[in-house]
């Protein structure tokens, strides 16, 4: 429109911002911007092992999870193969699987959640290569318990791996990471710097699975793809737990928040494990349009699930108090012109 | 060796780093890295496309060269598809093409500069699909008339594209990048930020050719590959021609500087167009490759050449004078060191 949105809660970006340290290191850094940035990520791999407890070879750092999700589609998806995943979730995964041949099987939400077991099904049901569930889930926010996705696996058919995107873990309940054994040859993890970290902009993501899988992403991925500053601001984003703590309590007083300007609009939403809630407009999917383009139409950016039912809702970033102050303002106003539509 | 070099001319980075106006824009941006960068690389194609006198829809924006190079061979070569590139020329385009399961052709460079006539002549006779061709050349720093390239074009083969590499075209002489016209479907030009714009820590390289190749990238890269703050410097630099300017003086002074330094040592350098200078150590590989090590041992990064002749070679990137001072005080040793050995 061109102008500025007044709050910018549509990506799931985290406007916390990263760790004050982390931006430091940054500046300071690209003062060494004309030299590569170092081919194997060995410091950020190294501090992320001792993070996880594992090794460095079970870590693979890459261009974001969407970088790493074209490299696993590479190493495992040939033309015609099948692969599973809910129909609604991420669409860059199912990116990947088209433009390398895979051919899709998209399985409804159940309640809201991404349906483990039932994807599993459809896994063997078409003999899949890779299915993909993320927990939490986007864009609903649902989440699992770890120990139900551990329990799910032993329905995990041979030769089909899970891909288990844990992009919103950190702002998830404890106990819903999966508690999976690193060596592990069924699952690979994808984390990121992206949400809780604050680092969207600088391309910073992880897969952590069993070595002889990771170290396969050595044999296709653009080796210096990573950005020098990038590299170091992840770094000492993850050294900076302290300031992470403070991100989760921002954003838990955000979900909030949000929950209850909906509320105010008599309107529901859906518990989150994210850093994003989904409100509940309460009738189809052209209605949340409708409401969703009100609030643009206000400043207020937000986006929605693009398949029914969960296309009823809005899905909206947790925002700084002055964002969800623009939200509160402009959704009674987007609500009664759609009613009125 | 657990120590920084005394002189990191191995790499050819350019030491003389972007312009100070990138520098500050990017440190500017730094506070906006929760934000995911823009995905279409709107601002930076648009001023590309001035720059270049083309439209957007010519320039393709991404992770540096490498990663072009990946997309643009996913795109073209199939397994067990013909491609042709030049025996010792760049490692990382052998790679892609190795992966994506193309077969690769090597030809000999001729008196140490690629020989594109003999290249175009075995994609005939392959059924290449595409043909890789730098200018200026690396590791040599050789290079062609821009017009001879073109000429050499009428020779290239039905249903074969050439790769026109120009990462180091900036620092060449005028005349060197080849006259080709924008939508000449027989050619894709690509360029970099990571060389003459010092940024290669940055990860911004593009591609210049016709719309519906260039679109073609859209169908298959990843959207959202790009560092916000990457995209910021290289707008920044490209507009700082001025600055531009000066590192091209002080790139050519150090190339002078490198060659008296092989004089001075009786050795010759071929003459260069690039920001590195290949030192001729006189004898074999062997050799070549002792002087290396004595330099590497005395802190003097530099690399070398890897297939005979060229491998008689030593390759220096340009540093700043205190680096030259390193190689001055390093290289005599080097030198007697290799030849009692």
């Amino acid at each position: 429109m061109g102008k500025p949105f007044a709050a910018r809660v549509g990506a799931n970006e985290n406007v916390f911002g990263p760790s004050p340290l982390a931006l430091k290191a940054m500046a300071e850094s690209l003062k060494d911007i004309w030299m590569y940035g170092e081919s194997e990520n060995h410091d950020l791999r190294a501090a992320l092992a001792l993070h996880h407890g594992c090794a460095p070879e079970n870590i693979m750092v890459g261009e974001g999870i969407d970088g790493l999700l074209g490299y696993l589609v590479r190493l495992l998806v040939e033309e015609g193969d099948a692969v599973v995943t809910s129909d609604g979730a991420y669409p860059t995964f199912n990116y990947h699987v088209a433009g390398f041949g895979g051919v899709l099987h998209k399985l409804p939400y159940r309640d809201d959640h991404e349906d483990l077991p039932a994807l599993l099904e459809k896994a063997r049901e078409t003999g899949a290569k890779l299915v993909y569930f993320a927990n939490p889930d986007n864009p609903m926010a649902t989440w699992s318990k770890g120990a139900d996705v551990l329990k799910a696996l032993e329905r995990l058919p041979e030769g089909c791996l899970l891909v288990l995107d844990e992009a919103y873990i950190e702002f998830a309940p404890e106990g819903t990471a999966a508690p999976i054994e690193i060596e592990d040859p069924r699952v690979i993890r994808m984390r990121t710097f992206s949400k809780a970290y604050g680092l969207a902009g600088a391309r910073v993501g992880y897969a952590l699975g069993a070595a002889p899988l990771i170290m396969a992403f050595n044999k296709i991925r653009n080796h210096f793809g990573m950005n020098r500053t990038s590299q170091i601001g992840a770094l000492e984003a993850l050294k900076d737990q302290s300031y992470l703590g403070d991100t989760l309590a921002n954003v838990s007083a955000a979900r909030q928040k949000i929950a209850e300007i909906a509320s105010e609009n008599g309107l529901s939403s859906l518990p989150s494990a994210a850093n994003f809630v989904a409100i509940d407009c309460g009738q189809d999917g052209a209605f949340a349009k409708a409401v969703l383009d009100g609030l643009i139409k206000r400043g207020v950016f937000v986006r929605m699930p693009f398949v029914a039912p969960q296309n009823r809702c809005i899905r909206v970033s947790c925002g700084t108090p002055a964002d969800l102050d623009s939200l509160a303002a402009a959704l009674p106003e987007a609500l009664a012109e759609a009613r009125t539509s």
